[in-house]
């Protein structure tokens, strides 16, 4: 059987796993893309629970970085930076539901497709930057452009990685803040999580009626921790399938694959945003799965798993996993 | 002579210290107060370079807690706390500019004044938070009203503090996020530093055509950091002298009263706010008063002060301070 | 071929594989275990590099918690926890130098083996600390006893945990300090990284004559992060190979395992851990595997990985790891 | 009268502010200086509570600093830094005891006194360091030799600073730790908080028989935070009248001054050593100066007031004080 059948999505979603119908959100259809996640752009489409959208999105530098030339501090504009698809508005969504996006594919978009790696003066883990202000001179700027393809990033004449792509950035509106894309929180952002690619399931909580689903930000593959800063950034095609499950109250995104169930929080320092996953996950195991909740937590000290996300961003992301083996009641 | 006169705002504004046309921000003109600082927001007047506008501000729990039995779980509702007053347009301000904001005074308002201070469940700086989660139970909620004047803070049987009213949030538009009204950052925003008082001049980086300027949650007292979350929050009468600097380019706020400048840093974990206003501190001191970068840093670590503002907001905010008297030349 | 034939300790070590004498470290010969990782410890045996080593090491909690009705406040007295075998000299072991340390297997002691957890008040990641310090109630004391065997850890009646057993504390001596078995650091110590397991070689800086190695706190299986302060504790039997590695200047652990090679960051807050885990490992790369400095950063920016030991001791700490094949030249 | 009749160290200490034998530890007689705190090193003297002690310490580069030509990484070695007077033998001191240090007077010593400050790479608040590590370059390495008197330091030109002048490193042993003299924690060690100065009174917890005081690093001013990592350090002549305070059961240092009581802490992040020393005095107030608990913890919010020691050191350092005319009666 098809894990999906099982999954959290198909069963307490409104479309029940019934494929709707399919939209395309091009390059052309986006129109203007967004630099900031919140209730106050224009709906770029409406879409019903259940419904599928392939959608065109950009690369983090926008497309502005077309050789190894071409540098960040010459090409890119501060703020504006991180485009994202959207707002797709989400028929009968409203604030205490859930939003599922479940990642049918993601794509290379393009002929010759090529991810962008760049290092950006003051940005990454390893440097001074805006808030861990430092006196020392910047790391120099380099721009790489990588070939790639389904099956790899061919990083190096030395190391071909893996394509093992994802969505850096996925989110619904928060009630009333519009925040950059920069920025991952508990309305989703820009949480740079490995797991979020082909196959797996986010659950978002809907802060605003029609949700305001906004997704970009695809890399081909990236680290735990993204620790330069930039993963290798690329233009794709991302197939989505998004259902609405009501009244399901959470208050971080939370992320679901065949093997495990995440809980994922954004803050700093790191250790904060790492007790928010801890934290969201205990309370998930006592509320849904019949766990005593200390028995959860402390069990968790045994057999949980950790994802650094970023720990780029203004905010640090992590997730903390348990695998679904243990969930089952034996 | 007045200090004021040898002050930035007077020597460098546009106004040159030249008092204009005086504003009244009443409740009543306000009408909707706002609880996110951004550039989607309907201005409430536009004023020139010079002029003074007397603010009816509101406390930040927008007057709602009225007796030591109404609790902040009850009456409050988040997001929509710490009610600000405009958005003020300045006539001429543009990106790259600063705006200077002089307080004049903070006056009680009201026939027989009081305060708020509340205990706020997962609030505060020595309880789990929604940031710093912890599974311990929550502190007890408790509100208390306290009664004031312009001599003293009147806390207890047993304790009376002066009256030392300061303003906890001052700020103008961010360029593209709207970033609600609890939350400090370079755009100002919720600082809750105990020096913004009447006599203080601050300045803020002008980063949207307009300047945007937004003033709210005045405390009547608070102690460095804040430590339980709130300070003896109160609606007052505050009178500001507004004026605008072309083409500072400063990227956090300052401030300076009669005896010292200050940049302010907000950011977690706090040695990073910290390091923020120090960098600033440096940066100023050898871009604008002729010392040597390293001899700054080095002399700094002699003389600095520092002045925790908050550390219980989403971001901790610190002020790094010199006084003027060794900015002088000899 | 057997990986370890390729392995730094192999190629490297003085011994070069060589098995030397087998020696055993018994409870007996132990005699005092120590609380603290030091210079002035009496050594309780001197070996050659090459020599085995069988230690009966003991729980974290010295066995004293014996049944779930035995609190750890009744039965432990702070600092007297987490007790340490050792010291054990290494002859030829000088300042500069690098032990390499080769676990051959761990295996449960006594003839009904029973691992140990514990929640302990003010301790762990999720509650108030003695650092995180909080006014909220402390958690519940919880004991839980665990049947174990080498299949599986009987966590509850719902739950099996496979037996993945590692050493939970490592250390060389400082210099100059003493440290409690309790925190880990650029010495080793409490690090609590799941991938020192059986068939892993860990490296640590010698930073005494003879080295003074130490090894306790064995732990049947543990979570990433050792979230609610304590592993499955338990009382083992642990095989290790030592050698020595003459003339190897690292300044913090680094870990080695048929698939990956990984450095080892302790500090607060958890970023400081990561960052020191991949600026050692970006240098790791640089100086022995011919990568230019800022490729290696780059590219672990797209496949680094992260290991999250504990975030609940005095310090946190992370590992960083790239996998071997990444490492070989083409 | 003079305030210290009413001090806690004259109310509650053995001596009850009776002065005793007045013993000199001069260079000659400490012979070996040490560079950690612990229980493991040899007593240079022991002395009855009441007694005073006049101190020859060296300054925190053990005087090897002598020209501005002379480079730390050329003079110093690590970790021998920081090099301490002590330990002095307190008679009748014994675990759960507290020892009270009045510092009478720190003068200048030698002819021509001379103060040095020096950019150590890697070192300090602004900078990458072993902790923070970073890819950048390091900042440039500077030494600075200040003349000074009991007036002044003549830190420039341009610029004088008022003598102020701190004991920077003040420890009694901890249990079983020895901790290098660089770091603080809850034995004290290198708090660098500038209100240690003449006049005030510093209160340590003992954890060993005898108490085993450790005292240096004199600072002739120094800004909050230490921002560059060193103050002007020199060698000084310290007078201190030390006494036994039975039975006083503290966790963490606490310091009392004609003006104010404050509670420190040690910890990074910086808002743990804040939350360290906020949690004891709020706790303080309830135990001793009988203050409903969360009276104290709001009230602070109001008038509580916080000292940045150093965020340079191994672990940051935050005094939380409070006026002592809040605590009394009315």
């Amino acid at each position: 059987m098809n894990w999906l059948e099982d999954s959290i999505m198909y069963k307490r979603g409104v479309a029940s796993g019934k494929l709707g119908e399919t939209h395309e959100l091009s390059e052309g259809r986006q129109g203007k893309f967004h630099y900031t996640i919140g209730p106050y752009s224009e709906p770029v489409m409406e879409i019903e629970p259940g419904d599928r959208v392939i959608v065109e999105t950009r690369d983090a530098f926008e497309g502005k970085i077309k050789t190894e030339q071409d540098l960040p501090s010459q090409k890119l504009q501060v703020p504006f930076l991180n485009p994202q698809n959207g707002p797709i508005m989400i028929t009968g969504a409203e604030k205490g539901d859930v939003v599922a996006i479940h990642i049918e594919s993601i794509k290379p978009r393009g002929d010759n497709p090529r991810g962008t790696c760049c290092l950006i003066p003051r940005f990454g883990a390893l440097t001074g930057t805006e808030y861990t202000a430092m006196l020392n001179d910047p790391l120099p700027e380099i721009t790489r452009k990588i070939n790639l393809d389904e099956e790899g990033v061919y990083w190096s004449k030395r190391v071909m990685i893996p394509y093992r792509p994802h969505i850096g950035t996925l989110s619904l509106s928060p009630e009333i803040d519009s925040i950059n894309s920069l920025t991952p929180d508990n309305h989703g952002g820009n949480m740079d999580v490995p797991d979020m690619g082909p196959g797996s399931i986010t659950y978002l909580p809907v802060r605003s009626a029609g949700a305001r689903l906004f997704i970009g930000d695809a890399h081909a593959c990236q680290g735990d921790g993204e620790v330069c800063g930039t993963a290798v950034e690329f233009a794709s095609t991302t197939t989505i399938n998004v259902d609405l499950i009501k009244n399901w109250d959470i208050a971080w995104p939370r992320l679901e694959t065949d093997q495990l169930v995440m809980a994922i929080g954004s803050a700093r320092p790191l250790e904060d945003a790492t007790r928010i996953a801890y934290y969201e996950l205990v309370q998930w195991m006592a509320k849904e799965y019949g766990f005593d909740l200390w028995d959860a937590y402390m069990m968790l000290s045994q057999c949980g798993q950790v994802r650094l996300g970023n720990f780029v961003d203004p905010k640090y992301t992590v997730g903390a996993a348990i695998r679904k083996k243990y969930l089952k009641s034996i």
